[in-house]
């Protein structure tokens, strides 16, 4: 299959690499320059999990280099950073390319069929890890499952094709016929993790300590629920909290993904987590304002990272 | 004048070292036992703006140590301190000794009456600020107004004496007749500035700059300010927020005391500033979601200190 990988950040790398490996002609692309240049002199190492070597694979800073359309386009890039990747796909996409959108967070799948209309669009989940050791070094951290689905939940021949790929690269992956189900509970739990652990700065295991933490989140779970409901989107779990409770449990010292921006003093995903909450809770008039107040606090934090005092 | 100061931390001390100098019998009690010892062995060093020089003064970690009753007690504890500390005065409250809090934050003056009898307390608000430099040691850093004032608002022969003492001390001071509108303006400042910079951990002159930060302090004042409005509270200023906004360009290079207390991992004023809010809004049926949520995450910051990550 002709795949590009849309921002080869540390997943989209472990992607690509894990695509080309099994015979899949590959293209990354990404802005980070360094990283490409390495990726096309070298290769791109890849060590953890799934062995340590140097995978071969083509990478540009530039959709334009890439000759003929994909079959498959794998959006990667952060949320905040979607919408203008799609526009620059334009020249790409052809009649047969699919876009799948593995990203964390609200707002992807809207976005790309809001440019490219919904029926070139299919969305999943992942729970691979992975970190990005240096330019064209990718570190394979974690392995779990992969779900992807047509947005109307039909068993169409692409999504079996595209899983089947998958399957062959070692993600194993699963057809789900309630994707959007699958990405609000993801979202669910990552409102319930993210943000907290950056306003207390601890690991996940320590927001499902204590006294006060424990509500917080509960707070924002229920929120999130509540908005989930009303808007007909069947969830993974019925008792959603309990979930988010067991996963910080599991990934008791991870740094969530968040807090790990916070401390690089990067840009969050606060506005497709907790913020995509308030957006959508508007539109179902659920008030929101535990995720309101948690997504100002967030974007207020982001807007003062020159200012921070050091503690 | 016979005079206690419950509480010899950096205002404390400064207060009963202004008032020995005097000719004040002044007796300090802290619970700071390293503190207290080089009180009593060297005596108050005192430096900054009225000068540097030792101070002649008593103190002990014992209430039960002072001979006769006093005629004033000033409590200057930790507000989450003063039901405790109250408690202790009794053997040495006599018929004509009168209670006078100075402390930050809502609740002081209904704990003293509690245990005491309105009668007894008298209020009040200061500007003064100092730092404890080590054992013995204040730093004299700001001198402003102090006022004090009958909860009643009635001119009494004791609040003029008292009046007359601090300023024959320095301690420049004036009678106000609606302290309880000062103490909840000064209330409604805090609620507006000292959490807020605690979640940025920035000073005060940043929370008034960009979009979000003064947003969500425009929220937790205007919710201040209804409650007190509610309540039937006269406060300082027709328009609190601008008021806010000037003290923090006033103090911009100030870390708020609740940001210190964070910084060294003390507990913190939150249950008396703006938890103080949350409370007497359920009690005159104003909602307050924003003083919740953010007393809340302080008080899960609170619940964290040993398990931050450092960043």
């Amino acid at each position: 299959m002709r795949i590009n990988i849309v921002g080869a950040g540390a997943m989209g790398s472990l992607f690509g690499g894990l695509l080309a490996e099994s015979g899949n002609q590959v293209f990354l692309i990404d802005i980070w320059k360094e990283h490409v240049d390495a990726i096309n002199n070298k290769g791109l190492w890849i060590e953890g999990l799934s062995g340590n070597r140097f995978v071969k694979i083509e990478a540009s800073t530039e959709t334009e280099e890439i000759q003929g359309k994909p079959d498959l386009i794998v959006i990667f890039v952060k949320s905040y950073h979607t919408e203008e990747a799609a526009n620059k796909l334009l020249p790409i996409i052809g009649e047969n390319t699919s876009l799948l959108t593995l990203q964390n967070g609200l707002g992807n799948t809207e976005i790309l069929s809001k440019i490219y209309g919904k029926e070139k669009v299919i969305a999943g989940t992942t729970s691979f890890g992975a970190t990005i050791l240096g330019p064209g070094k990718v570190l394979h951290a974690g392995t779990g499952p992969t779900a992807i689905g047509e947005l109307d939940g039909k068993l169409t021949t692409r999504i079996k094709d595209i899983a089947e790929v998958l399957n062959q690269s070692g993600i194993k992956t699963e057809i789900n016929q309630n994707v959007l189900g699958l990405i609000w509970s993801k979202l669910v739990i990552n409102v319930g993790i993210n943000a907290l652990g950056v306003l207390m700065r601890v690991k996940n295991g320590e927001i499902v300590k204590g006294e006060f933490s424990p509500k917080i989140q509960r707070a924002l779970v229920e929120e999130a629920v509540q908005v989930a409901k009303k808007k007909g989107i069947k969830l993974t779990h019925e008792d959603m909290l309990n979930e988010v409770i067991s996963i910080c449990k599991k990934t008791e010292n991870n740094i969530n993904s968040m807090l790990q921006d916070v401390i690089r003093k990067r840009k969050t995903e606060i506005d497709f987590i907790n913020g995509a909450i308030v957006k959508e809770g508007e539109m179902v008039n659920i008030p929101t304002p535990f995720n309101q107040m948690i997504t100002e606090l967030i974007r207020a934090i982001e807007e003062k990272y020159e200012k921070q005092i050091n503690i």
